[in-house]
């Protein structure tokens, strides 16, 4: 028997009831139905989100999002600052390329956090910079950058802070109207604990001012027509719209357990996991873990693809190695969304095993143990809802 | 109790074994299984769509198939003849106007057929063309129009001819290659029997000479992009890839059937539910109709939306009315898909006991009897696969 477990950073694992919904037979999407089904989800996201404004809802990958961000605030030839620290910050800049914006790399070593003075004195360096493009979660080194303190930094410019939380929101603190976040991206794969194919993003109202005093080159991704339909509880064009019902299902699970309790549990997972890493005497990647994800090196000695191979084939645990320029380097443990404590404790129980079986000098239970002891010891404070 | 029966024009009833898959466990979408499954469906959709091009497939609404075919292929400023014949051909001109695409409209009223003579006397007017655009079947008329002669009439210009194929792809008789349509739009919630969310285009040889010499500004519908990671059979960025994996159900469905056959079977579907209607005194309200839905006009005296309210009260049965100007003025049945003949009769079947409890005067059974005349009577030749 091979029991399947998705331990990778998005797509993450679906619960069995979100699942099933997408079963269900296929209504029409300007139904009546349809619509309420968007009511009751926009109510949601604004929770997940923990926002006041609205959060526009996209058929995309969360890619989709940024696009959306960056081609509707940003005119062709204006500045943009890209807080640069992996592979997906990096992707801002390729969508400046792609629409001519003149992106401004301030390049961050991959696994630290973005340093936020850095960011304020790139700021005086380029104050006619419209829009700050950076990470809350860095998927590809598994590093939570410090967006709070850029954001409070970004807001008291004239530029908008742009934020791709596509594998941070819903597995990180994240406040965007207390910490000026302008437009924050999120994809349906992630902590939303959906397949993917739905993309969000919210606006702040020093957005819209931007959006709406410039005639974007946009389409598909305009979010003006988004927001005229979103006001109707609409969409413009055919959503996928069994995903937004299957959201539903996720969002009442969210709702259910309470956004700070679920970022409570999330934080116990990464630093679970982490002390479980660390206790096999291996190297966290990052210097300021993301909390849905975890990095570690490969240690000397052994291959990546082996031990990601070991812990697929034996125990159906699937990770993910490291991206672009740290290919082969690191290994990918995912813990977000429908995921718990215990979940994290059987992943690294494989970890250890496949470890072994391959040679690497441990102790087994050492990870397991350190896991469980940080799970003892946590006992976070129930959050109210 | 009531019995859902979709029978609009898009999204269309699901197999319950399509819909099965997108209930299992979600996998990662680089693992060896998700590639393998992209390997299938390629092949799959290259037979629905007739071609030997490669179908991209991009996660987004049909219409993110529209904006990718003229962003990449018509640049800015260039002009586009568009087949201006309804609600959805319109949006080809608004997609133009979004992208600073010189649209040049070829108005042909709402419900007729484009003429091919006028696109070749438009197109020697207008010899700088570099785009003309039009629709396979037109959604909002239940208009099907003659692709096959217009694209050989385009094939002998310079222009490329991109056609919108949402509605009408897996429906209707499309030959790409044969007829010369260079860039064909589909989208997964119509005849390809899948929900909303993911959207395909196939590309010919010409329209990769012009998409290969411009350097268009886009990025999430970048088409090099996607034709680079097809080649691999992969996607850029996260598909919806369990959407691609239920494709791989209705693409195998389809194979068995024989593609052929699926065109016959709507073809003989269409006939009966045209012959059914008109039976009643109704009049259809395209003269050339579309093969996946029926359009008729709502009978004077009538409401369009207590028919529709009680075919869907009574017996589930949900149809769509008008969009745009005809709004209020025909009522939609859709026969797609995951649609047999007998379903077209049930339909009937309910609209004629709706339109007896309304008051309207007939013969209850006329439009089942001449339903099933005509598939009786018509006796379609197996197609060989």
């Amino acid at each position: 028997m091979q029991k399947p477990r998705l331990m990778t950073p998005g797509p993450s694992s679906v619960p069995e009831d979100v699942l099933l919904e997408l079963a269900r037979p296929v209504i029409h999407h300007r139904s009546a139905e349809a619509k309420q089904v968007i009511v009751e989800v926009a109510a949601g996201l604004k929770e997940v989100f923990q926002t006041q404004n609205d959060v526009l809802i996209l058929t995309a990958s969360g890619t989709g999002a940024m696009e959306a961000a960056a081609v509707n605030s940003v005119p062709p030839g204006s500045k943009a600052l890209v807080l640069n620290a992996g592979h997906f910050a990096a992707r801002w800049a390729d969508i400046c390329k792609a629409f001519g914006i003149n992106a401004v790399m301030l390049d961050t070593e991959w696994g630290q956090p973005v340093d936020p003075a850095q960011v304020a004195e790139a700021l005086k360096q380029h104050p006619d910079t419209a829009c700050v493009m950076g990470t809350l979660s860095e998927t590809s080194t598994g590093t939570g950058h410090p967006i709070e303190a850029i954001g409070k930094i970004v807001a008291q410019t004239p530029a908008l802070f742009a934020v791709d939380g596509i594998s941070g929101v819903g597995a990180m603190e994240c406040r965007p109207d207390a910490w000026g976040i302008d437009l924050l991206c999120a994809g349906s794969q992630k902590a939303l604990m959906l397949p993917p194919g739905l993309a969000f993003i919210s606006v702040s109202p020093k957005a819209w001012a931007k959006i709406d005093a410039f005639d974007s080159k946009s389409f598909y991704f305009n979010l003006k027509s988004a927001r005229k339909k979103m006001k109707e509880f609409d969409t413009p064009y055919t959503p996928a719209h069994t995903l937004i019902l299957a959201l539903r299902t996720s969002l009442r699970r969210i709702k259910e357990e309470g956004i700070e309790n679920v970022w409570t549990r999330h934080r116990l997972m990464s630093e679970a996991c982490q002390a479980g890493v660390r206790a096999l005497g291996l190297e966290l990647f990052s210097s300021r873990p993301a909390e849905g994800l975890t990095a570690f090196r490969v240690p000397e000695g052994l291959k990546d693809g082996d031990i990601r191979k070991g812990l697929v084939d034996r125990f159906g645990v699937t990770t993910v190695g490291g991206q672009g320029k740290i290919k082969g380097q690191i290994i990918r443990i995912g813990h977000m969304g429908y995921t718990d404590e215990i979940d994290v404790v059987a992943g690294l129980a494989a970890l250890e095993l496949v470890l072994h079986n391959l040679g690497y000098k441990l102790t087994p239970g050492a990870a397991v143990t350190a896991a469980q002891q940080v799970i003892l010891g946590h006992k976070p404070a129930a959050v109210s809802k």
